[in-house]
């Protein structure tokens, strides 16, 4: 296996992060973002999506989308299970990464997207290019405080995101609230519950990956 | 269990349809959402983030968001296998359900909530209030129709979306599709691939769930 990879960029920081939990190394190729090397010939012609991560495997397919990378990965290397331990608790974790994906890395990615120059024309990451939408950016950024908010209720009620131990709803929080860190967007002082559990997966080497 | 659920709606469609494929059938509350039933203290108390579908399993546990849904009845209902056979297989098919659900039915989607006055101010599902952006809706209608051309080139090469199979991501571009003559939208005539495949699906009795 091999993972094509940005290591600045937030995406797939969210594989890294899953693979380092569960002591998977495999080699990795960077691919310059900022240099649009991702948008280059060569690298369409690897992922026509054009966008990391995406990971091979030794028979040559590829797989993007980093849910399917974890799959894989959680198919392949079931320990730590990261993905739910038993048919309910799998729905719950689904569930709950689900919600981290669409509300919080969403909603920080259409306020950074949408309001950054150097992603003018391309609002979206992908294969097509959007124009930047100005009140999307605005939301974004509404989204997010209100992310950080629906979080803490949550992590009031629950050691970590998705229940009693860590899983891949952890990881996608805990990418969302560091890449809101590029639209200077912290979480609350108020939000005791997220600090509480933000100071415990920061602390975890994976948090580093 | 039981299923909140809405039967005009699409997204709840998409649990119906993965249901009718394993045969499984299971009592269904209705939520009226045109009357707005899903943000009144009655529902909110059973689902606080306002939305259909919702699976309420026999021990009390709600299980929002599809995916999340899908992934418990995969589990506990395997036959036939609707999100893949084995750990490659099941990394395809999420990879290509991830990418039908962000930008099919979430690019329909966008386009609807944005323009139709019955959403004003209710732009995202959820329990939160986004005003309407009219050029998201904008955006929406031209990531639709790159969606179109996308699946076409995808169903020129492969059977259904996600291979030789019919999988949960087929549910979605079906769905999608479907939903998108609430934007008025209609696959083109000359992506005849798509419409070789949505007549195929269509033939399914799960079509009609």
């Amino acid at each position: 296996m091999k993972l094509y990879d940005c290591k600045p960029a937030p995406n797939p920081r969210r594989a890294r992060m899953f693979m380092a939990e569960k002591g998977i190394e495999i080699p990795t190729i960077q691919v310059d973002l900022r240099a649009g090397e991702h948008l280059k010939p060569a690298y369409r012609a690897i992922n026509p999506q054009c966008v990391v991560p995406y990971l091979v495997l030794d028979d040559g397919a590829g797989i993007g989308e980093v849910v399917a990378i974890w799959r894989y990965l959680e198919e392949t290397h079931p320990t730590p299970q990261l993905l739910g331990v038993d048919p309910e608790d799998k729905a719950i974790v689904a569930m709950w990464q689900h919600r981290m994906e669409l509300d919080g890395f969403q909603a920080v990615g259409e306020a950074f997207r949408n309001s950054t120059p150097g992603f003018k024309g391309r609002a979206l990451a992908g294969p097509h290019d959007y124009e930047q939408i100005p009140a999307l950016a605005e939301r974004g950024k509404a989204r997010t405080l209100d992310f950080f908010d629906d979080i803490d209720k949550r992590l009031g009620e629950s050691e970590f995101i998705a229940g009693p131990r860590f899983t891949a709803a952890d990881i996608d929080a805990f990418v969302a609230i560091e890449f809101a860190r590029w639209i200077k967007l912290a979480v609350p002082a108020a939000c005791k519950n997220v600090t509480r559990w933000h100071n415990a997966v920061s602390a975890r080497p994976s948090a580093s990956a």
